[in-house]
């Protein structure tokens, strides 16, 4: 514990000094960086091996196991990450607004770090360099306590991370790695308010329902996704089945994907059966309710596969009779993520918009491009599905803060 | 404990018809329900009396009576407030931004309700008022938590409003009122993250406090100000002196009043006796540090002084050799409210600006301008000192969220 809070006073005193470092500063910092890990290959590769040996002694799942893998190509790939985030426009010292009210006073909002970052992940080493790159990048210290069965391979990254650092002249502590993995440890940081400003967990639900759980520090949920996609009576069908055959199958196991179809009753007959056939090009199987299988026979679906995030192939297909219904359904199942109408009814496809409550809610298109890099914001920190403070793919404004100067010419309240 | 559920499933189904209501309805329902709290004043003021009656039995203090109490101006000052909300421009539905990436599609950034708001507060019952007003303009529910001492004043307030509400054809649960005003509710309370998407504390930093400790849902840190002000080398003494005058005494007991001086080395002796003189006008106390003390004769700042939120006419004094060394002492002491510094060097104002960390910081002006209505939003709900979401003085869009509207043509992920 005592550890801690050396590590939080470290973070502390660094986030002073990273506020005011200057964009050419931070980017060379961040491009020496993607050198030293490239040049640092076999001493990354040497750490990860003695990951993978336990992982493998203790019988760790072939995708976990590749989750775990680092190699050459996948350290270069961390090194041009950086060197990306190197390339992005700094946000730190924008005037978001600026305003004279009847006092005179100019007031100025400028955007500023967070503070103090504080990330909690599972197995993935690479979280490693890009979480340092994002905080870097906006000016913020990071604390990173990553998954146990990585710790030798984070250690190593964060070494030659601390070594650019040290000689660019930079505080080291602008990145600090928890090598006590402990369930207490993890406790205690979920509670280091003093230090730490935001919170950001990354990985599965449980971890991130431990942390909102448990943490007195501010919280950004990111995570799961239980995306539908509501074919509605005026959908182009043929659009509709390659939309949801993409967003099923393009990638299986990311949040993003669609978990849930809902369909318009009337298009049901039609759609239901080319879809099916489109979908067992790649074995997915669907679950549905009556409706549905009097369309297409299919699995009967249980209240359960409704809340469900399958990560598999598997999908759940509900009936409806309108919009609104299609709304509700997905208004009570859904986590706030990713959802999507396939309409030509431009008023339809208002109303969806307007209504469903999530992060991202598509017009005739895929859900799978909820992330940072399809959004345009040339890198992500994660996606959040909470309301507060950022929604959606967080690129590096989610990152920070902001604060009023304001000049004056000696005012003093009447 | 049902009753919470209850309360809390009826706020979530007010949540979907809110957030869809026009602004023109909004703004009608805020002008009827201040008609109607005008035209309800006797009954408020009965409810009122039963709660001035208890407080003066329980022997509560004249200054918390004061606030407790309800007078016939005090209601119609409530109506104004809600009248004065309703003619602000609606944020939501607002385009915060819009672009296109490579994949064509258009990703139009929204602005959106928050959906449902929790606010814990103490004594006074015009914040009930209030609350309701800012919340739903901007289409969120609020869940209420007043102080036990007020509860017959806040029953009535929300009866009165919900009239309205059911008068006007909007969901009464659009704002609801905790009538268990027990510890164990309360707690309970704050976990009830499935129905509340960020709960918003206004009190005394003890509350405040408990509520960090004790929420797993979102919170947003209001309150209190630790200010400071520092006169630098370069300052305009005159000015310095009106302006500590005004930030220390023009409004005791706020979180934007001044607490504590800093003052450069160079100038303590010009300044200090000045200023005491001009603070004696109010009986405020100094209490100094060495080099303070040699200046002028006052009292002798202990360790706890610095941290001290005093909230009444006493006022720290610390002496410095420089900017930087003002800055560290802020940064250490200060609870990111408001700052200032008073100089003619621009240099000297702008590391001010950059190195100090605060919601507000000022160059020649007075503290006590953090407000809402002084910085222009027309309202406020509080003033956040912490970093995630909003921070500072917090108006309308602080209690917005956005969502990603997207239009494609059939995109898929490749």
């Amino acid at each position: 514990m005592e550890l801690l809070e050396q590590i939080g006073q470290g973070a502390k005193e660094a986030e002073s000094l990273l506020r005011i470092l200057s964009e050419e500063k931070k980017n060379m910092v961040l491009n020496r960086a993607a050198d030293a890990l490239v040049k640092h290959t076999d001493r990354i590769l040497a750490a990860n091996e003695k990951d993978m040996a336990r992982g493998k002694e203790k019988g760790m799942k072939a995708g976990l196991l590749d989750r775990l893998l680092l190699t050459p190509e996948r350290i270069e790939g961390m090194a041009e990450g950086l060197r990306q985030i190197a390339d992005l426009p700094d946000p730190i010292g924008q005037v978001i607004k600026e305003h004279t009210p009847p006092s005179g006073l100019l007031i100025r909002q400028v955007r500023v770090p967070l503070g103090v970052i504080g990330i909690i992940y599972e197995a993935r080493p690479n979280v490693t360099a890009d979480a340092f790159g994002l905080c870097f990048k906006t000016g913020n210290a990071v604390v990173l306590r990553g998954g146990s069965d990585a710790l030798y391979s984070n250690r190593a990254i964060v070494e030659v991370l601390r070594e650019t650092l040290a000689a660019c002249e930079c505080p080291v502590t602008a990145v600090s790695l928890l090598s006590d993995t402990s369930r207490e440890t993890a406790a205690a940081f979920m509670k280091l308010n003093r230090y730490i400003d935001v919170l950001i967990p990354r990985g599965s639900a449980g971890l991130i329902a431990t942390v909102v759980q448990n943490s007195t520090i501010p919280v950004i949920e990111t995570g799961s996704g239980n995306c539908h996609i509501y074919v509605d009576e005026a959908a182009d069908l043929n659009m509709a089945a390659e939309i949801v055959f993409n967003a099923k199958t393009q990638r299986i196991g990311v949040c993003n994907a669609c978990e849930s179809l809902v369909v318009h009753e009337k298009v049901k007959d039609a759609f239901l059966p080319v879809l099916a056939k489109r979908l067992s090009e790649k074995q997915v199987e669907l679950r549905g309710d009556e409706r549905a299988r009097a369309s297409c026979p299919m699995k009967e679906a249980c209240e359960a596969d409704w809340g469900t995030e399958y990560l598999g192939y598997i999908l759940s297909v509900k009936v409806v009779d309108s919009v609104s219904e299609a709304v509700s359904h997905i208004n009570r199942y859904n986590t706030g993520h990713s959802e999507a109408i396939i309409t030509e009814d431009k008023a339809h496809a208002e109303q969806f918009l307007r209504e469903v409550d999530a992060a991202a809610v598509y017009v005739n298109a895929s859900t799978r491009f909820t992330d940072g890099f399809e959004f345009g914001f040339g890198a992500e920190i994660g996606i959040s599905t909470q309301k507060l403070h950022a929604r959606g793919p967080m690129g590096l404004e989610a990152l920070t803060s902001y604060k009023y100067e304001i000049y004056g010419t000696g005012q003093v309240r009447g």
